[in-house]
């Protein structure tokens, strides 16, 4: 079976959001999976040493009115929130120890972030948000509170993050196809062409 | 008649090279014409203050092997040149003067020096290479090369690059549609679909 696609993502960007709408249906198309990587999009910057869109004359302007366009465009619901940016590294790592538990939940987890934070504008850098999602899902929240003050978790985070960066990662999303990088949900066109043709 | 399609570009901008192997037969499917605009988009990263796409680590690598993986993807001949980037002032200038006397002329002139930097690698910056596509193209060289040295088109290249930015320009290519701004080759699709739709 063919390796499943990577896609390297941080809860707090909105391409993000939108092509985590996007992304396992268009895998499964061509019968391939994908694996989920948050990770701190920080740490990127500090490698490129680019600022937040947002806050760059002229394009940060634009970019508010496309990631609105881009949400219509693909027909996915989208409201900016009030607090931008912020902390997903409480999210991120609750994934990662729920991700050790059960691979199905902890995508139903992510999904349910993503949609509390670009949907619903819930504040999802606090521990309290979290845990509520967590226990709409069946989710153990005392559990998921040990987890994510776990050294081990905290690592495994910080390793997804290094190993991003160590295969070019500078944004999200980030998806690698078999080897090949692809940088934003405006290149699911290219990937679903990859996906068809093994490379063009 | 609907008002046409601005596209603000330059010539050393290889996503501007795609679009605008794209966008006349774009727009002409919907019954538009196209504004074709050169500018000085060095002026625009000075208001914006970031860095040349390809000297930022990590994004900078990636974005070389995206300008040709798109390239291959819209099915457009693509090299990289070994002078990038360069001065476009001069074409830029010309196209000016050339618009003011013939502006299907001026259209084949942009195509032509869009393609002698992106499919042959000439140096674009030199007055001579100028002047030989033009004189290619059936255009008089001493003519050109007196109006490129004018005030008047000098001043029109100035105040359409102010312009742009006036507009939110940032990047390049640059498009608006109706006084909707679309930035990247990459937002073609939803170009069309703001043509098709009258906006969504």
């Amino acid at each position: 079976m063919a390796e499943p696609i990577e896609f390297y993502f941080d809860f707090s960007s909105p391409y993000s959001y939108l092509a985590s709408e996007m992304i396992d249906e268009l895998a499964a198309k061509y019968g391939r999976r994908v694996k989920w990587r948050p990770m701190m999009l920080g740490a990127a910057f500090q490698k490129t040493g680019l600022p937040l869109l947002v806050t760059v004359p002229l394009k940060g302007e634009y970019s508010l009115r496309d990631f609105s366009r881009s949400a219509r465009f693909y027909g996915h619901p989208f409201k900016f929130p009030v607090k931008f940016p912020l902390a997903t590294v409480v999210a991120a790592r609750a994934y990662y120890w729920l991700h050790g538990q059960d691979c199905a939940k902890a995508r139903e987890f992510a999904h349910a972030i993503f949609r509390a934070y670009w949907m619903e504008g819930r504040d999802i850098s606090e521990l309290t948000v979290i845990q509520e999602i967590a226990n709409g899902l069946g989710i153990d929240k005392d559990a998921l509170t040990k987890a994510v003050a776990s050294p081990e978790i905290k690592e495994r985070l910080k390793s997804e993050t290094d190993g991003a960066i160590a295969k070019g990662m500078f944004g999200a999303p980030y998806f690698i196809v078999d080897g090949e990088p692809f940088w934003g949900a405006d290149r699911l066109p290219q990937i679903e062409k990859w996906l068809q043709t093994g490379g063009f």
